[in-house]
């Protein structure tokens, strides 16, 4: 090894923070990795020469293609699609995913935010829906689009999460799947609206309302009973998602927001809140969406999607391409807040690293994590551990699965693990 | 008048900051207005009755659509589309625009991103396309997209805006046109990618090497000089547009992000990074991107786009519906960095009230404002003032046209005013 190398060595060994090669997570600020970094390894990139540029692709020989009324993704992007169970096409009861493997950054787009039907994505004239409030208040009210577009809005981004979102993590052997796959039931949003604590006080709720049962004007009629305490809070008509009118299979024309609670609380195709003062025990929150307990009985009610993350890069279907330094980069999202810590270990779990939060961190919002790691080769188990500002933090998945009966699978925030091999293949791994 | 409606009317009064009925931007923080509020006004909305919901429309009595691999907007939004000023199918040079009065919060769908290309749109083979980096550097180096992948990425929302947003307010009379069209050369995405300054420090930057030149992989080969400060600064390679790989429409595979400069120098489809001693004197930086000033003379190289707000509700193509509450919402952005205030003005400017900014107001990142207003009935002219944390202000409108020679176009950031008559109708004025 010549001096520069060991120098290089050296100042590599000085950024590992934990076990198995975990870098400190300020090492990019300080610019002290790349400086003896990944191109100094020689990894995928090639040193150029003088003529470069000098051949230019066929693709600058010729005008490009003409403008566009709405754009789509590239043709060689046509993989990155939403993930089905049933196959494309089926309509009724189910689910599509979100590949958060293949994507980066915290904001979901609009064609890829998961999908969760109960009978399919109805057409909605939004010149005919409006939105009824009406049961135990002064003055029962009817608002049309037009109405609503007059209201003062608000707009915050949230993700909205599934109540089953990982539940194939209570599988007994670890599902050999991608990480959009077994995390896939999760999305973030720039949403925008009205609150509905100001239309609430224009109906004008009486003294006996406690709960808010809202409607989908969906072929399910959909429905869910809401504490009023959380429609007084955050709770949002929205109209708008990531700046556009909200998109048919999240809602169009409105739905209901709640930001941080279970996702078909978040009732799409909003038509009526109906005041009442106990909850309703609708389909949806009785034969689904409840959590089986050891004893037998279900519990309900479980609104809040806790702390959580999941690494997504590297993940199953990736293959790391030799030792080296590499990015460990994932999500991390509470539904009680902010997240106030990730820690990430590469030697299951024996030792942690902080990893750095990409800003701003926002409540009930998406959040990436990033740390850079040095892979030695070796066969290695990596894992991510949130902590919310509430101080909710992740169980183990032991822990998790010990609390239930078995095979229930709603609200899962285990602790993921990925096995990363000595051929650098990433498997899924209960550790 | 009965005491309801006198008690209602004193706290309307209270609410009242400003000249011609802007309200105090907490009003709707302190629940004041609405208990007040719009409803009791009679605006768009009916009273239900008990039988609320009982005619259940014919999309909830049949089964809706079925799931899909990549969502589209409702068909009943077909109209938002993107703004062309030569039509849509046209290659080669041009622009398309972003609805933006059309939209809400602050992201754009990537579908709606504005469009400049001067050369239409190359399709590109991300598995054939190359990233150099030489000149005035030690190491040449040529990175595929496999291996700028690899390297650690960090995600800002950020806007992108045209040098010649806004240029038609150069026009003697002001255009009768929509907000979109007089602004909408200017969105906002979440970009996910590499820190510039970290590829460069690979490459190791010559003592000698004080630019860049960047240039784009298009039909035009679209190339720009850009100061080496900025690319050691936030500049970012960007491969990740809203959560997804970048649009071909802003630069598939990756684009040179350079955040609060203006568009063209953010070089899409980028190709090549050539540290040279001094700017290269570029077709696009001589021939256009340039102030004519009244000496006759041209200001080259005027980068930053400074601090500008534009009201996007109400404006031109609107009809208010009577006297009554309404919200004022609009954009704010500055290149410099944060917003610090957002003033309306109802009254053409004698009068100012602060408006609220949408949380979380981020550098260089477009920030909704909102404020509540109390319209009379009266002719009214409504305006907004952007101010940025550098303390960098709008001028009017005539200040702005008195620097430059007539017809110069370019970095328009004048207080632009919309003319509310009396019957509802909202125009563009120069006031």
């Amino acid at each position: 090894m010549g001096s520069v190398e060991k120098m290089k060595a050296a100042k590599l060994r000085e950024e590992i923070v934990a076990g198995n090669g975990l870098m400190d997570r300020r090492t990019l600020l300080r610019g002290a990795l790349f400086s003896a970094g990944i191109a100094a390894a020689g990894v995928g990139f090639a040193q150029a020469d003088d003529s470069v540029g000098a051949d230019a692709p066929e693709w600058m020989k010729t005008p490009g293609s003409p403008f566009s009324a709405y754009g789509t993704p590239s043709k060689w992007q046509e993989k990155v699609q939403r993930i089905f169970t049933l196959g494309p096409g089926r309509a009724g009861t189910g689910v599509s995913r979100t590949p958060l493997h293949l994507l980066e950054g915290t904001i979901t787009p609009g064609g890829l935010h998961f999908e969760r039907h109960h009978n399919g994505v109805p057409d909605i004239d939004p010149g005919r829906h409006e939105l009824f409030i009406h049961g135990m208040v002064k003055r029962p009210l009817a608002f049309s689009l037009d109405a609503l577009m007059r209201y003062p809005m608000e707009t915050h981004i949230h993700f909205v999460e599934c109540a089953g979102n990982g539940g194939a993590f209570s599988q007994a052997q670890p599902p050999q799947i991608t990480a959009g796959e077994l995390n896939g039931l999760l999305s973030c949003s720039e949403w925008t609206g009205v609150r509905l604590s100001t239309l609430l006080a224009e109906a004008g709720v009486a003294k006996e309302g406690k709960w808010v049962i809202a409607e989908g004007a969906d072929a399910a009629a959909m429905s869910r009973s809401i504490p009023l305490e959380k429609c007084m809070d955050d709770a949002m008509i929205a109209l708008f998602q990531n700046g556009e009118a909200i998109r048919p299979e999240q809602g169009f024309p409105m739905r209901l927001l709640l930001p941080g609670f279970e996702g078909n609380m978040n009732v799409k195709w909003l038509r009526r809140l109906n005041v009442t003062d106990a909850p309703v025990d609708a389909r949806d929150e009785t034969s689904h969406y409840t959590e089986l307990m050891p004893s037998g009985k279900a519990r309900q009610f479980m609104f809040l999607q806790a702390a959580k993350s999941a690494i997504m890069k590297p993940s199953f279907g990736m293959t790391m391409k030799g030792p080296g330094l590499y990015e460990v980069s994932g999500l991390a999202w509470s539904g009680a807040g902010r997240i106030s810590k990730v820690e990430v270990s590469a030697d299951g779990g024996k030792t942690w690293a902080l990893a750095m939060l990409n800003g701003p961190v926002l409540p009930k919002a998406l959040t990436r994590f990033r740390l850079p790691w040095h892979w030695d080769g070796s066969p290695s188990i990596l894992m991510s551990r949130a902590t919310d500002e509430t101080g909710g933090a992740q169980p183990t998945r032991a822990a998790w699965i010990s609390q239930y009966a078995p095979g229930q699978g709603y609200h899962f925030n285990g602790i993921q693990s990925w096995g990363v091999e000595a051929d650098g293949t990433v498997k899924n791994v209960y550790a």
